[in-house]
């Protein structure tokens, strides 16, 4: 599979084929969805992951249960929304992406059109969505090439990054990783610094494996190594991605990714946030505001079921940290690069 | 066996008994040494591990083949400290103690001293070597429980610390965990955050190990957690050990500590070295002369021989990295608190 085509999703002729990614990167599996029992079995058991991809198998689920009926009734089709959207009912993405789906093969059933017809319809809407996503990161990507040139000018440079934000999550592109993987077909990447982001290590198992597919050189580091690589100028610049961002431009992400930011700030490495608009909350002024998610000690004690700190041991494990907008250079969305030292500048660009 | 007596090395009757610290924290064995051969092996087969215990265990497996000799022949004697030095060829400790150990029973061969006398002064070498460091250990306590005293009074206070510097590493108190250990003795600990400490973990599997020993109240965390941790201001100080100090206060110590260190400072937490005299190396006169080991890729890629990175993944795994003086709010060593901002305080406590 080149390059060009290596996804996780892709619908072929009239089903559905995932990369599974739970044993990733020991074993690289496909698993073909021809049913909307195999879509929810697939996002319920996490072959797929990365709310993106979650909400475009949610949409092409629903396009299989068209095709298995005889005849499209509304009631009927609202319940195979409700079924799907009950496989991970917490992914608020899924939700959206399903309802929307919903709501447009229904207007298509009132308007008359042949289930043939809303069968292809709903494809299309999938891979419009995926298109939609893919134009917005490449848009990001840009706008880090640009920036990244004026600063650095054309010579290849060590980027760094945490946590997953590639295909993989995304479907396409990406977010932060999608930035490091289009200044590598610009021929400018020199290497990647992957760091393994504990507690579940997406940076060894997942970021590394999509650099691996793409042939970009990178090697991985323990988190506590920030500081050795910037002292050492190993590092010429950070891209992380983002669970929330709010008005101010504090930044929600894994956990590290705050650790990072100051390591960073403090050598005057520059330390890029990349998100869609759609990770934006305006609605929150500050971080302070933002709820963090606490997980359960047994990702820290254990590792795949071995006992690794003692009995009994107790953990803070929290899922996300919040980054301060004093410590990001800029953070890129589809709508351009944001300033967050520029007090306003994140609801100008928002709103733009 | 009650906390007082909670030892890895301990010397009973006639033969040596230790704690065997390779299935730590899951598996807590003792092994019993009755001769050279047991003390050559639980080195080499790391049952004792920590520079200060294998210097310990060199002395007492010399007292056990005294013990099996029927006379004392010089050259066996120098061929027996041989034989023990070589079970480590790497332990610098070890080769300095047994060296000391055996020029010292030399001399009392040549003093004409009986076997018997020979195998207790040994015996009673080893005790002394172990009481001499638990004074400087307990003196560094003492000056950090001051230190702590001055900054926050009496209340109960949150320690973070790094890797392991316990009683499992040093045989008696320790170094940043004795103080953490000294002060909750005075009631003054309220709970300890021990980072997990990567790759090898240190800190979930000894660290946790040593202070559910001591009942002290503890949350393991990962090391990207240390920014989230200090922002919501849990965190009121930090105790790192030591693997070597140079002349303007630069220390080098285990990976992650320098990043703690950059945190510590941007969020105003005291952050403190705690080493003996014979960690400082005054010959080199910053930290940019340390020469940093380079450690295999699979302590990263894998898990207790599972994969878990991508096949042929490559890594940069730096076993240490160098703390600038410049985070460091204090040094404390057996001769009091080396602030190294100040420039040559170093030098002056270090002579004192």
């Amino acid at each position: 599979m080149s390059l060009a085509q290596y996804r996780p999703i892709v619908w072929e002729a009239d089903h559905l084929i995932l990369l599974d990614q739970r044993y990733l990167p020991v074993k690289e599996d496909f698993i073909t969805a021809k049913t909307i029992e195999d879509a929810f079995t697939a996002i319920k058991d996490m072959v797929v992951r990365g709310a993106p991809c979650i909400g475009f198998t949610g949409i092409y689920g629903l396009a299989l249960w068209i095709k298995s009926q005889d005849t499209l009734v509304k009631q009927e089709l609202i319940a195979a929304g409700e079924y799907l959207k009950s496989s991970r009912p917490t992914a608020v993405n899924l939700m959206y992406e399903v309802d929307r789906a919903v709501d447009y093969a229904n207007s298509m059933l009132q308007g008359k059109k042949s289930k043939e017809e809303i069968y292809k319809s709903i494809i299309q809407f999938g891979h419009d969505q995926i298109t939609s996503l893919e134009k917005k990161n490449q848009k990001m990507a840009d706008y880090a090439a640009e920036e990244l040139k004026k600063i650095y000018g054309d010579r290849p440079l060590r980027l760094m990054t945490h946590c997953n934000t590639g295909f993989l999550a995304c479907g396409c592109i990406g977010t932060a990783l999608g930035v490091i993987s289009n200044y590598n077909k610009l021929g400018k990447v020199e290497q990647v610094w992957v760091d393994e982001t504990r507690p579940y290590l997406q940076g060894t198992r997942l970021t590394a494996f999509e650099l691996t597919k793409e042939k970009i050189p990178f090697k991985i580091v323990v988190e506590g190594a920030a500081s050795y690589l910037m002292k050492n100028k190993k590092v010429d610049a950070i891209f992380v991605g983002a669970d929330r961002i709010v008005a101010n431009g504090d930044t929600a992400n894994k956990i590290g990714t705050s650790t990072l930011s100051i390591v960073a700030k403090h050598y005057g490495i520059p330390f890029f946030v990349v998100a869609p608009l759609s990770s934006f909350d305006t609605s929150l002024p500050d971080g302070t505001h933002i709820e963090i998610e606490m997980r359960p000690d047994d990702e820290i004690t254990h590792f795949r079921g071995q006992q690794v700190g003692p009995y009994g041991a107790q953990t803070e494990n929290p899922s996300f940290d919040v980054t301060d907008h004093t410590m990001i250079t800029g953070i890129i969305c589809e709508n351009g690069i944001i300033r967050p030292e520029n007090k306003n500048h994140l609801l100008e660009v928002v709103k733009a």
